[in-house]
């Protein structure tokens, strides 16, 4: 049931993440790393786990899949798609190929219309990251009690279960879901967060006040902004590939925030006081664990 | 020059913060808290440095600022406002006054209506406080580099001059600065970003997936939320008197997300990724103090 050869291609912080983790679980006896830059190469032929080396092949070339019985994509999501074309010729019959992409619907179709019919497609997102991306940052347990999200075409059941299996070995949590669904609920619970996060860097590092700013920043806008640091063209990819739902969530976010200016246009102390009790008692609650 | 009797009116992160760093240095001789709840001076009461208590006196009552040569007003904006007026008979001549809410032009209005002239008023704010209120999470330190803004009327420039000197000694940085502009200030830095937090939160914990998001939320989310757990009643008091400043923010904000929408909806990627890149940028040098 286990695999015995994983390729991961993309090493950044969740790729990076991943094959150390696979490593130390040793749940798989060979691991080949796949990037485009040498400086990347360089720095994966440099990690070790315990003295031993957490790659035993790299390659900036994609046909070093070749003898892999478990691909992992971890590009940003454009590149995921435009690789499942270019990894096509290089899978050996009854490969598990998955990814790590942040939206689902453009990658489970391209991997219907790339993929060879006795290679395995089971799509994949894991609920992790920072803001701190790159291989540097990479490190063990980042997935540690994440959900790791699984859309599994039909025939591909069996590739879902030893995929789900290895990834409770390293602490995720698989969870199975419609890319329809995954993608609405994403869009609200992290690509809007996103952008709101960016607009509001923006609105304040950019503003009138120049630099005078600064002096007033303090933990509330560091926190609220942090994720505005993450890698610039992953986000792209992200949102322009989930864009309808983002556009549905980003009118919601404005229609929300309207709601809280007519309640603080209209001086309406009680109203404000309830809409900030709500958001202080559910984001409690997210943080007790309670919900 | 120094301060021999320090009173502290409001318990909670912030005034409790202050006891332990002004009983640290050894900045008081004698401090006073006071509090409206008992179970607030029972907890005070409690408090202790090094095996000594941090507070001399303990008290429910506003007289009992009556031998202090400092008052410091750590209660909700609102709160402060009103306690002003209730203050005011019992203060000696030459008492500093001072406090640490976070809209300053209400309060310095408040001030020079209800002192009588031989007390000297310095607004203050000090950039810190955190999502954890309460006097259970006052810590030493709180202040350490942070700045400390300081509004000073005529004729308070020596008081502000003895404030300014204590504040330093527990390591904030006093910064004088207009009403006017302080409040136009925070509202960009502090006020926008805890709205846009809270209704975040509220667009994304109350929607209608229901608890279905919780597995789909990560780091990014609980950042750009965290905020929202602070006080509300506190924030209440801080949005009402700061609306207009507030609402124009609030509108720039609305703006901002409006041109984001519009990279998006457009599926212009090279001008989406621009924008994400400025976002990275100006975050970064955030974390990387360069700016």
């Amino acid at each position: 049931m286990t695999f015995h050869h994983c390729s991961i291609i993309g090493l950044g912080l969740l790729g990076g993440s991943l094959a150390l983790d696979l490593r130390e679980q040793g749940v798989a006896m060979a691991i080949t790393g796949i990037a485009r830059r040498q400086a990347t190469l360089a720095e994966a032929a440099g990690m070790t786990l315990d003295g031993h080396p957490v790659f035993t092949h790299l390659s900036a070339e994609l046909s070093a899949v070749r003898n892999s019985d478990l691909v992992v994509l971890c590009t940003p999501v454009q590149t995921t798609i435009q690789q499942l074309a270019e990894l096509a010729p290089h899978l050996a019959p009854g490969t598990v190929v998955t990814d790590v992409g942040s939206t689902k619907r453009m990658i489970m179709n391209a991997a219907t219309l790339a993929l060879p019919p006795a290679v395995r497609f089971v799509g994949g997102h894991p609920l992790a990251g920072s803001d701190r991306a790159g291989l540097s940052h990479a490190r063990r347990g980042l997935y540690q009690g994440a959900t790791w999200a699984l859309c599994v075409p039909p025939g591909a059941e069996e590739a879902a279960a030893r995929l789900a299996a290895l990834l409770g070995q390293i602490g995720a949590r698989p969870l199975p879901i419609d890319p329809d669904r995954h993608d609405a609920l994403v869009a609200l619970t992290s690509h809007l967060p996103h952008v709101t996060a960016c607009a509001l860097a923006n609105r304040v590092l950019c503003s009138e006040y120049g630099d005078e700013v600064l002096a007033f920043i303090a933990g509330g806008f560091r926190d609220a902004t942090r994720i505005a640091a993450a890698n610039p063209a992953m986000w792209r990819d992200i949102c322009l590939t989930n864009r309808d739902n983002l556009l549905t969530a980003l009118d919601s976010l404005t229609a929300e925030i309207a709601h809280w200016r007519a309640a603080i246009a209209s001086g309406d102390a009680p109203h404000l006081e309830a809409l900030l009790t709500t958001a202080h008692d559910r984001r409690e609650e997210l943080n007790q664990g309670k919900k």
